[in-house]
């Protein structure tokens, strides 16, 4: 945890926080706070801050959870800018998506669309991994792991076909959009050479890829196939490759 | 498992394979192979190949793992080339460790070197994950995974500096020796551009990264640091983005 988020309802009229569980657990335990301290805040989908420790209830003695974190808070003016990519995903297995979720928001992506396809089994969708109870504590971590406090806005889609025709143009406004194809030569690097400042859509296919007709539905809609060379790999490493490729291609795209 | 991977002994000098347990069952049950199905085969630290059905014996009601397959194989002449990157990491905590062994061969990494740090708990080295016979059929799940055959070769120092200074020349003969510090501007393509055909020996710190003196050490050796940006990230995940994106920049800076 290197910055503490805090929900803008947490925060009263005179800045200040009283935070319990984890967070206050961690403050304490981990960061060592003591009254005076300072740490990395932040507000989610706000701005960054500084949090100054006004209060400690107790000591290591004390109950556990119970024990609160007075924070005394100030933030900056400015609310930092989405990340430049976002992520159209087709559904992985539950025990994949679970260890994803952190790990996509700490990359940064802006939003997370989630798809069906042929190679996704349905019951994929009825699991809890798929609710926004299971899934925003683990976005919350990454972006605490990352410094960031944009929040991945999450949307899970049953018809491909619809979502790619009719939604995804107001779902996202990137202007380059790429599809993942261990078939591809091309590289990331080339689909992305001048274009500095870039917002890209990626989409990453299911384990066993997108069939003919999807892929050609995509590269309809403007999706140009990119892969990361010969080896195939499992789609959740693939899935943390590609964002990490892409987040270092729009890097040496812009201007330093 | 996009290829099956076998052990130079379990060929006879007609050169068949009889496989039984995971193999069998995968070629039997997801490949659904009959007498005569041609299949991707290759040999540890071998060359690859197609291996043709020649019998299965019992159907699917027969007994799982005792169930065999005989394989008839055909080798190319050549063996792959090891992967262009040697890895330098920090023992991370085993539950991480296990996670990384079948990404790492996945992603392609010619050898492994495993050190201590002064943030690697102690207890970190006396685990099972570091045992052979652990991360051996992990290692193999990867390559199976990436169609690669070349095992990384592994090795465990807990001697950081013995290892840097005395060791590491003799361990790997990377041209270009890069450590990822999250502090660094530097970029992996601005650190790799014009050099094609480079191997790189990248060193991955531990969570909370490389202390003052370790950090200054690799430097001394020639280590030059390369960030992914402001994101902070998990180690496992920033193993998996920084090989990608080193992956990438040398497929970049090669002739195409």
């Amino acid at each position: 945890m290197n910055l503490i988020l805090l929900e803008s309802n947490e925060i009263d009229g005179e800045r200040r926080a009283q935070l319990t569980g984890e967070r206050a657990r961690h403050i304490r335990e981990v960061l060592r706070a003591t009254v005076g301290s300072e740490l990395r805040i932040g507000i989610v989908d706000g701005p960054l801050g500084r949090g100054t420790v006004a209060a400690i209830d107790g000591g290591a003695s004390s109950a556990g959870s119970r024990a609160g974190v007075v924070l005394q808070c100030a933030f900056d003016r400015l609310v930092p800018e989405p990340p430049g990519i976002d992520l159209l995903l087709a559904v992985p297995r539950p025990k994949v998506l679970n260890r994803l979720w952190a790990q996509l928001a700490a990359l940064g992506v802006a939003r997370i669309i989630l798809t069906n396809a042929e190679r996704v089994e349905r019951p994929y969708f009825d699991t809890h991994v798929l609710q926004e109870r299971h899934w925003r504590p683990l976005l919350i971590e990454g972006l605490q792991q990352a410094c960031d406090t944009r929040l991945p806005a999450v949307s899970v889609h049953r018809r491909f076909r619809v979502l790619v025709e009719d939604e995804l143009d107001r779902l996202s406004d990137a202007a380059v959009r790429l599809v993942a194809d261990p078939a591809s030569g091309a590289t990331v690097a080339s689909a992305l050479a001048g274009r500095a400042g870039t917002r890209v859509l990626l989409a990453v296919g299911p384990e066993g890829g997108w069939n003919p007709f999807e892929l050609e539905l995509l590269e309809a809609h403007g999706f140009a196939p990119v892969g990361l060379g010969r080896r195939t790999l499992r789609s959740d490493t693939a899935c943390v490759a590609l964002l990490a490729v892409v987040h270092a291609a729009l890097r040496a795209a812009s201007p330093v």
